[in-house]
């Protein structure tokens, strides 16, 4: 065997090892009863463990030299992709000592566990030194893996999550975002305030009906079940393998609209996934293209198709169908409930309007974290202060300012611009597709994604991790990331 | 660290890495899309090679050598019992070549494939060549596992399954029990017949009402299910890790019998795992003692105390309860319908009077195939003469004759005698409990198994693999495995 042939041997060794942990983090949220807690989180742990261990065994690192030497020249460009994601991979994992991995791991979970009690409470002092430890860990990898790749701290922690993006690709988009809310949330919100008013559809509605609901929406969308499960669970996710993804939700009996528009989200993410392509299967190149990338997929399908009045119009009757008639299941009365732009506090409640500033304040407040220009006991009152400068509202309480996401008690600094990258790079996908596939919104009109899906498929899914984020944009859509098909689409969604 | 103490932690990490896989394999029964199956069974084979890589490690020889130093005393028996058993899985894991372990893996899936077709089909003969392939290597490893352990090749394969106990443990046994078979079985039958038939009660029985008595009988039983799951599957297992137990039934609509008593059964194997002494817990004296004493834990809970006239009598009402009345869950009836007596072809449809003459014939002839005496192409015939020698009759094909179980087509030899010797163990268990607690039958009355498993627990349960099979009967119940107590048993209630 080559040296070439032996790397991406272990990397797939590696990928089957994490495919099995994946599994079983799926069976933690899904299945596992408590009593089998303890036992679940030593399995991870040596899992994880033996697949880190792989990674920076030092044969990997020979193979590596001996397959990037001059002579060597990749035999085309998937090849050499791969290669550069494997180089990628290693020079991440070898930078931090293991102590530095296991120190953090141990401070997330602890960290994490105060934070459930903090946020209930409303109470930040509790959980302030344990974050203190956090971000201490946090900061101390950033800088490793700063030093690795030359680039600063935040921009090191960045690339974690969306590979080739950094703070100075985000900050002025995010600015001109800023620039957009300024100009258009009042008028927004006027407009809505002179239309009628939504009307809640009257429960309940039976778990089960909602659930054959959802599952048939997602096989509508395009969800293959031989290949997929969908299941229950407290926090909706997608997770699983490209051949067996498993999507969850929850259901409120009181109000199917979080189950029905989870899960055409989790959907999209779980697209993505079945369509990546099987030759590179468990390569690195042929792994989804970040959480950037993975977040516009998810997005494009909730907000863009299941949200425009296409999808709405072949929803209405559905709904009926489903749980009886109500006047409120018409499809102008859908798009008003499930398109209302609200000032509030809550992250993950916000609408698509308001939902960058949340990601704006974060942005923001962590890259301060991490440069050491904010510390943990100003974070309070900069969080506040923030939102205020951003939406022109003041959280009652911590629980409702910067107790209310699980991240950064978890040591995830750096995640949160995917969400709103992803959001934009969908908007601009939506409207390369239509450029290009006119036939997708008469399709939504009868409940079908075909069209679009087909599109993403050979556009995006096709590619696995061929591309960084905006080669790939650049690639489907022609231009780099911008905010520009975002913003046209708020406009014609909400000022049209 | 000791020696001793790495290379117990070696064994837990093996246990872990086993307890994944344990999960992955639920999962795949259980849970998983038809997609999932190929990435599936890489994600086992690796696991399973790492934990294989870890046991036959040098570092673990070395290890075991220093800890078996005649300086190093063990502290106390359980020690030396968890030694012993180390020393034993290592002997086992580094007596055969990897080759050998990875051409059985194959051959054994190929054939078990092919197996799954023929017996549909009743044809022997395409499945011949596969099973040929499959014996040929099982006798390879035999061979060298008696070789280093200097007992028979058959011996050698039996102490796979029920460490210590070789075929002239159970030659005798089952001599015997041919004899008590001659002499009683007509008169069973004889009294049956002159005895009021049962009656079969009117279905269809709701799937989910089955599920709902199921779970509230294992729950009754003693199953904590803050530690376990019930679930459905194509064939009913017991399943998981001692704190994650998992137990899957199927349900047919037209009859609950095989739900309701499967999930009885499935209930004992799984109370043998909940009640492991936990202080010893992924070490290998913390495991079960072998198949046969897992096999009488279930054994003793279905057969022994599920069908005893006392727990039909407080079964009738809940029967009625969930299903509404019929005349037919009167406990006499349930009685007559649960423990008829029939010669049949089937071993797993099988009564428990008849049941082990299926095992001795399975005995005999994977006896005769390993040691040479028997060819494959004779195979068919001399299980033909055999079950008439036995029951009387004569199967009308081979699916109904060698062809009905899996085991050896997916290269289990040595396996069958545990089904036996555990309901042997299972009625000498019962008889010992009975002496010693005495209201073990007025609980049964009112559906509590609490005081059997009691002292299931503490004579059994609580000493893992500290005994071998024989020594842990000899130290609950006085004596050696006989079939003393199993004949009174079925003479008491078939011909009392």
């Amino acid at each position: 065997m080559t040296a070439l042939a032996k790397l991406k041997h272990r990397f797939e060794r590696i990928a089957i090892i994490n495919e099995a942990s994946s599994m079983l983090a799926w069976d933690s949220s899904v299945m596992m009863p408590p009593g089998g807690a303890a036992a679940r989180g030593d399995q991870l742990a040596v899992l994880a463990g033996l697949s880190h261990q792989l990674l920076t065994d030092p044969a990997t690192a020979e193979w590596l030299a001996a397959a990037s030497a001059p002579a060597q020249e990749p035999a085309d460009e998937w090849e050499a992709a791969n290669l550069r994601l494997i180089r990628r991979a290693h020079a991440r994992a070898i930078a931090l000592p293991g102590e530095l991995v296991e120190a953090q791991s141990r401070a997330n979970s602890r960290c994490e566990k105060v934070w459930r009690q903090a946020r209930q409470e409303s109470d930040y002092a509790r959980v302030k030194p344990y974050l203190a430890e956090v971000l201490k860990l946090v900061r101390e990898a950033a800088r490793l893996w700063a030093e690795q790749s030359g680039s600063t701290p935040y921009d090191a922690l960045m690339d974690g999550f969306q590979p080739g993006i950094g703070a100075a690709d985000v900050a002025p988009v995010f600015a001109r975002y800023e620039t957009f809310l300024r100009e258009t949330l009042d008028e927004i919100e006027a407009r809505q305030a002179d239309g009628p008013a939504p009307v809640a559809p009257a429960g309940p509605f039976p778990a089960d009906r909602q659930e054959a609901l959802c599952r048939k929406l997602s096989e509508r969308i395009g969800l293959d079940y031989t290949r997929a499960r969908l299941d229950r669970s407290a926090h909706p996710f997608s997770g699983g393998t490209p051949t067996d993804t498993r999507i969850t939700t929850r259901y409120d009996e009181a109000d199917f609209t979080s189950a029905a528009l989870g899960v055409i989200h989790e959907t999209g993410h779980a697209l993505y996934e079945q369509r990546l392509p099987s030759a590179w299967a468990r390569q690195p190149v042929g792994e989804a293209a970040g959480m950037a990338a993975h977040e516009s997929q998810s997005l494009i399908v909730e907000m863009q198709a299941g949200r425009s009045d296409a999808f709405l119009r072949f929803l209405a009757p559905e709904l009926a169908a489903t749980f009886g008639p109500d006047p409120a299941f018409e499809a102008g009365n859908l798009a008003r409930l499930w398109r209302r732009v609200h000032r509030g506090f809550i992250r993950v409640e916000a609408d698509e309007v308001t939902y960058p500033a949340h990601v704006i304040l974060r942005f923001r407040l962590e890259q301060a974290l991490i440069g050491g220009d904010l510390g943990l006991n100003d974070l309070p009152a900069a969080w506040n202060d923030g939102i205020k400068a951003l939406l022109g509202i003041a959280p009652p309480d911590d629980a409702r300012g910067c107790l209310q996401d699980i991240h950064w008690y978890d040591g995830l600094f750096g995640y949160f611009p995917s969400y709103t990258l992803g959001a934009m790079a969908a908007a601009q996908l939506m409207a390369a597709a239509r450029r290009e596939a006119p036939a997708i919104d008469e399709a939504l009109g009868v409940g079908s994604m075909a069209p679009l899906q087909d599109w993403l498929t050979r556009k995006v899914h096709v590619f696995g991790s061929r591309y960084g984020f905006n080669d790939l944009l650049r690639h489907a859509t022609g231009s780099a990331l911008s905010a520009d098909a975002f913003e046209a689409h708020l406009r014609a969604r909400y000022l049209g």
